[in-house]
């Protein structure tokens, strides 16, 4: 498998330009986060995750991960030292409480560092993603002596997390869950089986904390009767270490078509008399403690779609740049396949869905940032609250759907050689296949996208993005940056997002119709909204200061414009279209 | 992984009603194949791939293949049993020369035979798809001599074929093979390495002709200088029985992401002086000779991609029938998940595409038939020369598209089982991916579409595939088969073709124009063409004889248009935007 470069200069301007970074540094008093340490950091992640992350990828997936007799997990050769150097380097902690460990940065500084991680190796990149939502939701939620408890260490790497919320006849729909915990004293005993648990057994950390959805015996039934509980692998002493092994392990490991080195284990708590738990937030309120932390996971599963279709673009591009095959137009001899525009073709849509993925994703995470700690009136924090919210479900849908298309046409690239596995660029297409399923699948982004991002407030966090989309149009047009028949184009598709609002907010009554357009609604959605980052990217990349950008900028957003944005048409068609021929076939004769 | 049922309806459907095999078997006098006949081999056909080939699908991705220290590849279990089950049944010959041992029944009828194989099993079926080929290109190029030493045995299945084109440097662009053949005496002795060889060695058969494309001493260099030769695997004796071992030798297999059980080979000839070949059709012609088989190889990769399809559908329709989650709209308690609409439009997406791709392949496989054996006048079979050419890239390129979408979306309709190899739909899903890839890949069929079948006639034939369209919508319309508004939004579709293929006439003097639209001119045209297909099923279900086909046939179709037949518009847009933001980039700006 080729070398992986994080883009740290693509980053930079994605994360401190067009997300807006610097701007929110400053409104929420982050005095740390200067350009000066951001590129300090970009550079110092790019080293760690390109020379000891990105090594292990494809050997890790050749190895896998293996139960050993002692229900313990054998990770990949190397997996353990990598992550010790991830601990030493203090990457776990950059976005956590300076008091507990942490560096207090921005959390979405930790975003490009954590794409970086992602595209070298996403299986290895699961442990700390999982640990960072575990981290957070502790944070939020835990009451004081449970975070002076496990936060520390938890911080500062050497415990991991876990989320425990799937059982088997409870995936999407978490109100049917059958983990028991029953009170004991100061805290619980967990009894019950979770499967889909990423990394939740593994040899690279001393201790592992699982959050585990649970019911209390009197609880009521469905989502209001779930309670979230903190349950370590080993119970923390009165040190603060290791003490004695809970009664919770790993029962088998899933065989998966992709993430090989990523352990999904099937965890069983209770065997022998209950795990022992902490309750976390309040009894009954779990599930909405457990949300704190899967909207941040949400961003960064869609993260992964951005990192993971980043390292195949890389991959491609250095293989249709060597590959000689044919004899491209206006060329003698035979070409680099890189000069055939079918080729070509592939590349541009590669790149700029690539681009537009990491734009999004990034915005989505300052946004979040805005949201918790900026200094500014409720009305102004509650606008970022919404985008926050309206993005969530966009960058997980969004740009976890553009890594298939991505990692397939790398594979494409590749020929017959992409198929192969030793080529490599076939564990991206693996590995990416899980990311439109996992973290809430994107039919289910689409439903809180249609539903309580856009129905409950009557389209008001989206009429704000649309009002946004509006001026940057009227921007670019009078700085003259794109030609005025592609801003046509982009307005046009402005108005189609428009008219589907208007044709859900007209018919959200009906559930069948907004179940039946969800998906095609989040497209068209993201797809604009893209749209509107490339157009605005080339408004930035303008600006003397990001002169030389200028060319690279224009030209993907034009290609966007092109040949990437005409899809909202057909997404719209489909949301106009409704549920009469979805849901006409009788469920027996589909 | 869940049974596979032959959809023997349907395909009677497709073959018979929608791509017009009764009148073709009329105008060819193939007076055997009646709808009775017909009847009777999809029946046995159908117990054959379900009872027999299906269930060794998991087993055999699981095993694999191997290559023992006599290089000889050793098939997973069952496959030796079910070849010989299937040179029992007569299957290998069905469509060819009664007098050699064939059945002499159409081409177009072994078509949905094969698709129930490659449903069943692609990896096994992959042996008997390139000995057919390999059969056809003997049929069509060899000597009456070499015909009898090989065809028999051949037809009988008893041997099979495999293609021999791909070397390291020569993939795509075939111009620059290296393989040597010298004459000696009757035969030649060849010397060379072939890659990518598939089902070039295994144990199922008791012999292997392998066609190779080599050059002679003397040959002009590029494509006119490649010459076809017949490369027993043991050199048949005056009897016609497996003699002599030949110098040809499987030397490694590829450990692929999909279709774990065909034996993708590097094949090596010669490692002793040369192995020997019989010329195949005249010297230095081989490229022609070889291209009589690839373009029917090429319709029945495309046949595999609605076989996988059909399967893919079947998969996720039991699962989705039976995995409970959530309420859905209207419903009281938990619901199968088939009633939640998000997954109901997954559902219908699969089916339809499903649908259209079985009719595209079955009429371009009709088209063939016709232009090879109907009675009728030259100019008349030129038509249908003309249609089955044009339809072949739209097979094979578009089928096999929808392949990926279909494949992936039955993994989304699994959540997170879909990800679990066990789940069977996983396989589905890697063993889809080489066929955007082999047998030309997709942008090669995207440029033989636009450039030998589009621009080299001035649009000809498309020319007189969309007058047929426009006739079906007049015709629907008097029929009322779909409302108005559908059948607006259809000819709005013809009409974007239309416009597509002016633009491309227009402009056919720029490569890099031609090049760089080329794939989206595939989708556009194979979309309508599909659309096209959907709106005729519905008016032929309209008829009395097929009157209780009639709802499901308007409700796909109706879904179509809605819902598939709209990206047609982003296509156009691709088409007329044209090459500008494609090139723009250096290609070390990539």
């Amino acid at each position: 498998m080729s070398e992986y470069r994080a883009p740290t200069r693509e980053m930079e301007f994605a994360l401190r330009r067009l997300a807006g970074f610097d701007e929110m540094a400053k409104a929420c008093n982050y005095e740390d986060a200067s350009p000066d340490v951001v590129a300090a950091i970009l550079e110092e992640a790019a080293k760690f995750a390109g020379n000891e992350i990105a090594p292990l990828n494809r050997s890790g997936d050749e190895i896998g991960v293996r139960l050993d007799e002692d229900r313990c997990v054998q990770t990949p050769d190397g997996f353990k030292q990598a992550y010790q150097q991830y601990i030493e380097g203090g990457w776990a902690g950059l976005q956590f409480d300076a008091e507990l460990g942490g560096q207090a940065l921005p959390f979405s500084l930790a975003i490009p560092v954590q794409e970086m991680i992602h595209a070298a190796n996403m299986a290895w990149g699961l442990c700390p993603l999982l640990s960072q939502g575990a981290t957070e939701a502790l944070s939020e939620n835990a009451d004081e002596s449970l975070k002076q408890r496990l936060l520390p260490k938890m911080i500062s790497g050497e415990w991991t997390g876990t989320m425990n919320l799937t059982e088997p006849q409870s995936g999407s729909d978490l109100a049917t869950i059958r983990t028991q915990a029953r009170p004991e004293g100061d805290h619980y005993r967990i009894t019950g089986q979770k499967i889909f648990i990423t990394w939740g057994e593994h040899d690279m950390a001393e201790n592992i904390v699982h959050l585990v959805l649970a019911r209390l015996p009197d609880a009521p039934p469905g989502v209001k009767g779930i309670s979230l509980f903190a349950v370590p692998k080993f119970i923390p002493d009165a040190d603060g270490n290791p003490g004695e092994r809970n009664d919770c392990y790993a029962l088998s490991l899933e065989h998966k078509m992709g993430i090989h080195a990523s352990p999904t284990c099937v965890m069983s708590y209770g065997e022998n008399g209950g795990a022992l738990g902490y309750l976390v937030g309040e009894e009954n309120k779990g599930l909405a403690c457990m949300f704190t932390m899967m909207n941040n996971a949400r961003l960064t599963v869609g993260l992964q779609g951005v990192a993971i279709s980043e390292r195949a673009l890389q991959m491609a591009r250095s293989y249709v740049a060597e590959r000689v095959q044919g004899t491209a137009p206006g060329d003698q001899g035979l070409s680099p396949i890189v000069r055939h525009p079918d080729v070509r073709r592939m590349m541009m849509t590669m790149k700029a869905l690539t681009e537009a993925g990491r734009g999004l994703a990034y915005s989505g995470c300052v946004a979040v940032d805005y949201a918790k700690h900026a200094q500014l009136d409720a009305e102004r924090r509650a606008y970022f609250q919404r985008r926050a919210d309206l993005l969530t479900p966009l960058v997980k849908g969004w740009c976890t759907e553009i890594a298939q298309e991505v990692t397939s046409l790398a594979v494409q690239c590749h020929g017959g050689m992409g198929f192969i596995e030793e080529t490599g660029v076939a564990q991206l297409y693996r590995d990416a296949r899980i990311l439109p399923i996992y973290e809430g699948t994107n039919g289910i982004q689409a439903l809180d996208l249609i539903g309580r991002k856009t129905i409950r407030d009557r389209g008001l966090a989206l009429q704000e993005l649309l009002a946004e989309m509006r001026a940057t149009a009227a921007d670019a047009r009078a700085a003259g940056v794109l030609e005025s028949q592609r801003l046509d184009a982009f307005e046009q598709s402005i108005a189609q997002l428009e008219s589907a609002l208007q044709q859900v907010l007209d018919s959200s009554a009906n559930e069948h119709f907004v179940g039946s357009v969800a998906f095609s609604f989040l497209m068209l959605t993201s797809t604009v909204t893209a749209g509107w980052l490339m157009v605005k990217s080339a408004l930035l990349a303008a600006d003397d200061s990001e002169g030389e950008l200028l060319p690279a900028r224009q030209a993907t957003a034009r290609f966007f414009v092109d040949h990437v944005l005409p899809r909202s048409t057909g997404y719209l068609a489909s949301v106009l279209a409704g549920e009469d021929s979805i849901m006409a076939l009788p469920e027996t004769a589909l």
